[in-house]
């Protein structure tokens, strides 16, 4: 399993390549680095960014040791003096990012690293694999939960994201994006978001009779919540009933269904468990559910009052890759910009205004210099100056999701159906066009 | 970042309560548990199970410290009985499964657990999770190796795996399922798979002129890979051109097109390349590569040498989830079931026999019981017993890539396409189906 410390040496090889040429040419100007995404990835209306301060705190704390050196040696493509260099690595950059949960479209920086050219393109990699899981585990949470309409979605999908770094910070991606708990204890202990979990089929089946499965549990964790369909769900509820009716000190908080016609099962249960009186029971759904299904059944009154979600979300099925680029834009004070067809980049440094309309919803947002001030919320802050994080960057994840909150409700209802809706409004200004256009020009002498 | 000695709490919450049920209930017998899949992911033929060794190491090394008992018990949920087993908990189960680099077919068991039941659910979500991500990575990789016809595929992926250790697990399964080398460091360092990498547009955009970029490479890696698309791909080869006969001593590998229209202009490249008789430089080709469009790129005669690879390998794009189930199958004895509609279970221990038509392919597969012999080659082998990992099971990369080879190299062609084929003959003994019928009958007392 990889080490924390090992971090170092997961990185691409061509970026250690060409940090070498970089230093054996004394080539130590600073280059600013975009992170960005030139285009939504399918069924997305926007990208929420989240993985910022796990990347701060990783690249704060790199360091090559004397060990991973002489791995690096051993393939016989360094010289000396690039190794010495790296001895002493420290990244000495400044990191200007958007807060966590901060929706984001296609050409809005979401990082920006100003650093000697050498540094900025040695985190290359690390960076991106870290924002791009988070985002986009957080950008399909984030309709699992508009699709719910209020009622509380709870993460399964550990068994379905890709390894055990996906399972760990992807639980706190969730989070930002609005999920009210996770079956992963160990990622709920560390980031503070509720645990939660039923019963497996396995545990009923090990009992010769189901019945036996449930009181073992109802003894063991009042309030708890049963799975029903290991056999036969409506004939399991009515024994449920039964039951309960003949014992009324147990406490049964919910019942769970996991497979089958959902919808069709949850009003029947519904019906059972309510002609019996046990209108506080409740019936959460699982099994194959995704933000389109969920909606479905919301819409056509199915009566479940929370989801378990699984492998729509631990894998982000529909959208599991997003297109981030990381593209230098600037290198020694002058705009840098490459010139690929349908590859656009705007050169230089810049701040995203984020304006709000008459009716309180943001209305469109500013793509600017840097140094351009408009109207709206500027989305880019300091989170780094001189390889050291800022203080107000770090928060508590409860702060940083309360805020996600607000970014996100205050987006326009049409970015927030499940429909692939009209983009929404971002204009680039004429600074950075006239940039674009001279930069092209200097690179096309 | 999640620490390898944190693993035992990276688990479903549902485990732990079912795990004290059965301690509490002196449920301690024996149970199997089997990890399968019922249906084929889309775009894909087969299987190729991968993870076997990685979750055999990480289950041996189990156990709860005492500071994750604390920390489980400051969920309130856990009695000191049940806290105090974890305290000494370790794995003393047996495992069954298949080779690593094996393809499976639906309802064949990539692995069997073997263990007191509660042991065996305990690591339900962590084997799941560990086979998973690396059985989706090398299903992906291995449509890839198969479209590029015998021509070698590189891994340019971790920006896009999900998490470093998808990036690191990862580069192991792709070179099970055949891939040439990888870009990423740390992990071609680890398991032994070629390292590579060329440059990166940002590099060539840092020097005021390209053909300086590409000086400079030359000079630090004889043999290098130049990136030509960043302003005006055409240009840059005839420039490249120009120096090179005006240098004969500077040694160019190949170049490498990562944008645009990659068949017009590898076409174009490789006639100006061998109009100056520079037969012998390659071409690599990348940027939003896939199965598919290296097959069309090769069937159309493009010359193309070399493929990287990113996004569609990173994140499996079209199908980066597989529908694993780890369902129990037999508990203290007897053979157990679920019977929840549409997802049809086989009970008891098995085996699966691949046979071979008189071609030397393999012609068709037959699921057992574990105790039933037919012609062909037996695919589950021990893995681990009594919690140990079996001497023999631990095989170098280079042996079980070799393996893997022929394994996959023998299928029937039908299944090496792109396009959906038919289903691979599996068929399941008359033993399983009338133990499937009676076990039913049992449970629908």
């Amino acid at each position: 399993m990889i080490r924390s410390e090992d971090l170092s040496l997961l990185v691409d090889f061509y970026e250690l390549a060409m940090a070498q040429a970089y230093r054996s040419e004394g080539m130590t100007e600073t280059a600013v680095f975009s992170l960005f995404f030139r285009d939504l990835p399918p069924h997305r209306n926007f990208v929420l960014a989240c993985g910022q301060q796990h990347v701060a705190e990783v690249i704060r704390d790199l360091r090559f040791s004397a060990s991973q050196v002489a791995r690096l040696a051993s393939l016989n493509r360094f010289q000396p003096e690039f190794l010495d260099w790296l001895r002493t690595f420290r990244f000495s950059g400044h990191i200007h990012a958007v807060a966590e949960g901060t929706p984001l479209f296609p050409h809005e920086p979401l990082m920006e690293v100003e650093a000697p050219i050498a540094e900025a393109q040695l985190i290359e990699s690390l960076v991106m694999n870290y924002v791009h899981l988070e985002s986009v585990l957080a950008s399909k949470a984030v309709r699992v939960r508009h699709a719910a309409a209020g009622r509380p979605v709870v993460d399964f999908g550990m068994r379905r994201m890709h390894g055990v770094d996906a399972a760990y910070r992807g639980v706190r991606a969730y989070r930002l994006a609005g999920l009210a708990g996770t079956s992963n204890v160990l990622a709920g202990l560390d980031f503070g978001v509720p645990v939660q979990g039923t019963m497996a089929h396995s545990f009923v089946q090990a009992y010769p009779d189901e019945l036996d499965a449930f009181k073992t549990y109802a003894r063991l964790y009042p309030g708890t919540t049963l799975l029903v369909d290991t056999y036969d769900t409506r004939r399991a509820v009515h024994r449920i009933v039964a039951w309960l009716q003949a014992n009324p000190d147990v406490n049964i908080g919910a019942i769970r269904l996991d497979s089958g016609d959902l919808a069709a099962e949850a009003r029947d249960c519904r019906a059972i468990l309510d002609a019996a009186g046990f209108t506080g029971i409740r019936i959460m759904a699982s099994g194959g559910l995704d933000e389109y299904r969920i909606a479905r059944m919301l819409a056509d009154g199915v009566p479940v009052d929370a989801f378990g979600v699984g492998t729509a979300l631990g894998a982000a099925v529909d959208a599991p890759a997003l297109e981030l680029a990381y593209k230098l834009t600037e290198y020694a004070g002058q705009p840098r910009m490459k010139n690929s067809p349908g590859k656009q980049i705007w050169p230089g440094r810049k701040q995203v205004f984020r304006q709000r309309g008459s009716d309180g919803r943001y209305r469109g947002d500013i793509i600017a210099g840097r140094e351009e001030v408009f109207e709206g919320d500027p989305l880019l802050r300091p989170v780094m100056k001189y390889g050291v994080i800022m203080e107000d960057a770090l928060t508590d994840l409860d702060t940083q999701v309360k805020r996600a909150q607000v970014r996100i409700d205050d987006l326009p209802g049409y970015l927030k159906t499940l429909a692939t809706s009209e983009p929404f409004p971002v204009v680039i200004t004429d600074y950075l066009k006239t940039l674009q256009r001279e930069t092209l020009a200097r690179v096309h002498h």
